[in-house]
């Protein structure tokens, strides 16, 4: 038996130290520095894990940071009973390599209610953005800070949020924050789960029944090459999941990428967006549990 | 005669060679690097040179920036003719001790129309932020975009601007953003008319008869040690203000400073208020040129 060995990475749980710990980093590594850092809600499963390697790969200093943000939780959301594991974190946080993990209090991060609003418009106008007000408000400022007091080089983001993968890299270019967003692939079970924090409230039946969305989800390429357009795809989509007697479904939308608008034609996908991209994605219910899920497809030029 | 020895200040009109002038420089200074910078609209005056060289005086390197940021401006506002004049501005920069001059065009600030917008709540509710709609919104994302790109240690500004001042003490609070705001007072001509780039529209009449903001506001102390409260101290200004017959007054208010609100009680500032500061604030048009002038004054603690 090998075991991987791995070092404890130093738990911040300040503003203060963290902002001491990143100049220390730079004043060491000189011209070498560069940061990479993971902004997760904790609950950490293999998807967290992905990007803590990529980073770690990619960078002299990874930090991970894990804060659940109350302000991208609506009033009737999960904010209370949001899974929490600090000690389940840490050990991922260990051997997917993160160097600093950054604990924040909410009083840490709010001392007082934030008066400042970010708002990203377009981006955010559909699936989750419209199912969620006021979501990818609370999302813009907890980045904006947490990157304000790491000043990471790198940012590594799951593409499970693709939404919130596009609204962060249209705020970072409108705000010239000084990071590079790196998208991530979205990691799943054995079975094509899609790997969630939230994954841990589905029932026994609920989680054999989830497998619904990504197992539709997975034929949208084939209906896409056989001639569907968006409103095709959208419905047979719906049909797929509510294929499952416990899925509710919240949103199923077929929309480009990373601008998150419909279709400009109703012509078949494989026309119209020719040379572009476009994400099929899904919100559904199973009991209380919501899940998002989605795929992401490019298409080649045409060729005339 | 001598003459001071001034060099002329780098020009930087791109966001990348800004970075890289900013990174040269601190690779150079070492642990000793300290960023100064003065964010304005040109059209420098002795009250811009004040900052400039405030900010020479407290750091290594000294960036003055030169952006009139058509986001500030609303759609009657005087974006279009709002006075420039490079050549002047470098001369006032050369002479006031600016290292780095960044002078971008709108083209480089906004490649495409911004998609975040920042809402600062509370210190926006009233003066220019209840008259000039948008106004601190547009504040809000230039000055975060100019923080972003030039990452200064300490960042100036007038207090003539004093709403200006609080809502970005107040955003660069709720954002983490690493840098010190550092207000400045007001700087006025010999006969008191607080300094602008705005007074060069004004007609020689105008010009004279603008003296009645600053000559009213002057009598503010007084008339608080006279037992005023703050709506008899409103009215008093406003009839001061008044007797000129070219005023046209768009607000004068009394408020708490920094968060700008109306004070909690009725009885005379000089109890209320005691251990806390307030902002006696106009803003006045002359023709179609519209002055804003504030007068900041401070209580000590009562003894009990």
């Amino acid at each position: 038996m090998t075991a991987k060995i791995t070092s404890a990475p130093t738990v911040i749980r300040t503003i203060a130290q963290m902002r001491e710990a990143i100049r220390a980093y730079r004043k060491e590594a000189g011209a070498a520095a560069s940061v990479g850092m993971v902004p997760t809600m904790g609950f950490l499963h293999e998807g967290h894990a992905s990007l803590i390697g990529k980073s770690s790969q990619e960078n002299g200093l990874t930090v991970l940071s894990i804060f659940v943000n109350p302000l991208q939780f609506g009033p009737n959301e999960d904010f209370e009973r949001y899974p929490r594991d600090e000690a389940g974190d840490l050990a991922v946080a260990a051997r997917a390599g993160a160097d600093l993990v950054f604990l924040p209090s909410v009083a840490e991060m709010y001392p007082i209610p934030a008066a400042t609003q970010v708002t990203v418009s377009g981006v955010t106008e559909r699936l989750c953005g419209a199912s969620r007000p006021g979501h990818f408000d609370g999302v813009g400022i907890v980045v904006t800070k947490l990157f304000n007091i790491v000043q990471p080089d790198r940012a590594y983001f799951g593409l499970k949020d693709a939404q919130q993968v596009a609204v962060v890299e249209r705020m970072v270019a409108d705000f010239n924050q000084p990071v590079a967003i790196v998208p991530c692939p979205i990691v799943r079970e054995a079975d094509g789960l899609a790997m969630s924090s939230r994954n841990v409230y589905l029932s026994a039946d609920e989680r054999r029944e989830a497998l619904v969305i990504s197992g539709t989800l997975a034929k949208a390429p084939a209906w896409i090459e056989s001639g569907m357009n968006a409103s095709q795809l959208t419905a047979a989509v719906k049909e797929g999941i509510t294929a499952s007697p416990l899925a509710d479904i919240d949103y199923v939308e077929v929309l480009t990428y990373p601008g998150l608008q419909p279709p400009a034609s109703d012509a078949a996908l494989s026309e119209s967006e020719s040379g572009g991209r476009i994400i099929v994605a899904a919100a559904v219910r199973f009991g209380r549990t919501r899940l998002i899920d989605n795929i992401l497809i490019s298409f080649p030029e045409a060729h005339s």
